[in-house]
């Protein structure tokens, strides 16, 4: 899948498309607390699949049971179609 | 934790104590099918932190979305505590 | 990638093309054995990000430091393109 | 192991002990930059086990093939013995 550049109107979208991702310093953001490490660290090993089977990393850390994921384009400057797509795909595989 | 081999009568408790677990050839074993391969994985980084802090490592295996765990202790030839804790301990990480 | 089913001459040519595989039971087979279970699961770590975004996944276990994979193509009830070119992928991964 | 709060003279040592490491805003700090994701993705599940078996946990961040590990102790707000023991430890997997 190819990246496209979001549009202002498509990136004014996000906030309904992706309720729980803010956008901050240009880049879909959010945080997940979890009960301790091992589901943070479950979690994330799965988000790990994704990025990697999309191709697409995302900038992310985590302490203890805290996980934060950042996602932007590196090579188009800005938000594109596969950080919608990435943060998507998060959101399916977040613990209800 | 020093792994000390379980006696008969304690084997014979793991079906109450374990009721999705069974004895197969020895080793306490259980099968878990996931929705896919994704969740899976997710259960299984989970396991291997706990096989790992334990310094007791499963005999596993997985094939998509099923996994398969085994435990004995090869050390003592037998079930030993240590399998029963690291039963209860994936027990408690199994996805509801 | 769509897998098509190889054929004898291709299937013949595996040994050697990975010399390291064996045909067992009509399936690619190579075994690891590392150094301890933090080597074979940092392995494993990087076969799950193969096989997810091939989306091909491995019959494979492990036992502490000795991890064992065999490849097939159910689909196909045989040996496939993609079995080849994942025990490529596998073998480009393995630590020297 | 319980932690114990470094000395100054011990937190001075640390950069013969560790010389691949800085202290940087108080936190004992490593940037690790591998050839891909997957690469990276490998030495971070083997801190994982690391981290969960030693029951001490990083704060840390990934992007790409570039990994970022920061430790300290929370709970006593300085560096620990514990901070130098996993420091050792990750130093003891990097790859060569």
């Amino acid at each position: 899948m190819a990246a496209t550049l979001l549009s202002p109107d498509a990136c004014a979208a996000l906030s309904h498309q992706l309720p729980l991702w803010a956008i901050v310093d240009g880049k879909l953001t959010r945080q997940w607390t979890f009960a301790n490490f091992s589901e943070a660290w479950g979690f994330m090993s799965r988000v790990a699949l994704l990025a990697e089977a999309m191709n697409h990393h995302p900038n992310w850390s985590n302490v203890y049971a805290t996980v934060t994921i950042q996602l932007h384009t590196h090579d188009l400057r800005g938000l594109s179609s596969l950080d919608r797509a990435l943060a998507e795909a998060i959101d399916r595989i977040t613990p209800a």
